[in-house]
């Protein structure tokens, strides 16, 4: 149903023991980025109107978690602050084709690609930590998440066939595999 | 309370005479343009937790009405397309300084200012038009984008002083008057 190509590894889980509050203060500027990615398609597509409402219940979402996430650090005391962000959504939007409409094509697969692996690491994380506020929280995210990536890869659907589509999300699936099987050192929530 | 230092003239309301249906599709773009502005602000300014969640509102509302205007389009059969903007806005942003604290300031009464003179506009539509749905609507809006503005000078003062931001804004709103003043051809919500 989310179209990834693989789970995330023990290398990850590590980097979690070992700076949670860090991945925390990534995990609000995520939903952030969601949201402005979200916003900039509704600029990009403004005659697409199912686009643009499906958009618009999106950024309302993500800007609910940054949120929700941002109470959650004040709770436990962690202060939010900016963070060098991963590479990993610019190296998956560096995948993006120029000339429509398979930028259109893209853009949505890799925004819905980011929500599916966001979605499968809150899973993860859920499972993992052995605190019960954090496992119902990232458990309680699943569902938006799931809901994000399916309507993305929908709405790649208004700008090619559903082959097309399916054939390119599985390319593009296959190197966001690639791209977070590699990691990175930095503690991020796609590292 | 709008802190405008002029009126519409009759040159707009001749434009809205001539191009009613035009204007109505600006509006659509400038509530979406509205929604981008307070979205940029959450992430130019994302330390400032306040301005994230007046931001946040100001987002979740501009959208809906931007939705609003696009669904009363589709009622009347005007169709929604891109429009080439009017220069008003960009003006505006020339004057924002560079440098912090300076261009938070600017950036946030230029966004208030834009917020006060589409109110001002608002209410003249609703007096001018003979249409009672169109005149409703245009009364509907008026009380968020009074209330947008005030926000918008009210997050201006977590960077500056009272008195710097009261001084600032008479500034600001003096060149928004020559501009507005001054107006172009192509008929637009601030032409
Ligand atoms: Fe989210
Ligand atoms: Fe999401
Ligand atoms: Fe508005
Ligand atoms: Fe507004």
């Amino acid at each position: 149903m989310l179209h990834l190509q693989s789970t995330t590894s023990q290398r990850w889980f590590d980097q979690v023991d070992q700076s949670l509050p860090e991945i925390l203060i990534d995990h609000a500027h995520c939903e952030k980025k969601a949201a402005g990615t979200a916003m900039n398609l509704i600029f990009a597509y403004v005659d697409d109107i199912e686009l643009c409402r499906e958009m618009t219940l999106i950024v309302n979402e993500e800007l609910e978690h940054f949120h929700m996430v941002i109470d959650l650090l004040d709770r436990r005391g962690i202060k939010f602050r900016r963070l060098k962000p991963s590479s990993y959504g610019r190296q998956l939007n560096d995948l993006v084709r120029t000339g429509e409409p398979e930028r259109a094509v893209d853009r949505l697969l890799v925004a819905g690609l980011i929500e599916a692996r966001s979605c499968e690491r809150f899973s993860a994380l859920a499972d993992h930590v052995q605190d019960a506020e954090l496992a119902e929280f990232y458990r309680s995210l699943f569902e938006s998440e799931a809901r994000h990536h399916t309507t993305y890869t929908r709405l790649a659907k208004h700008f090619a066939s559903e082959e097309v589509v399916m054939q390119r999300l599985d390319e593009l699936a296959a190197a966001e595999a690639e791209i977070i099987g590699h990691g990175e050192d930095l503690p991020r929530m796609h590292s």
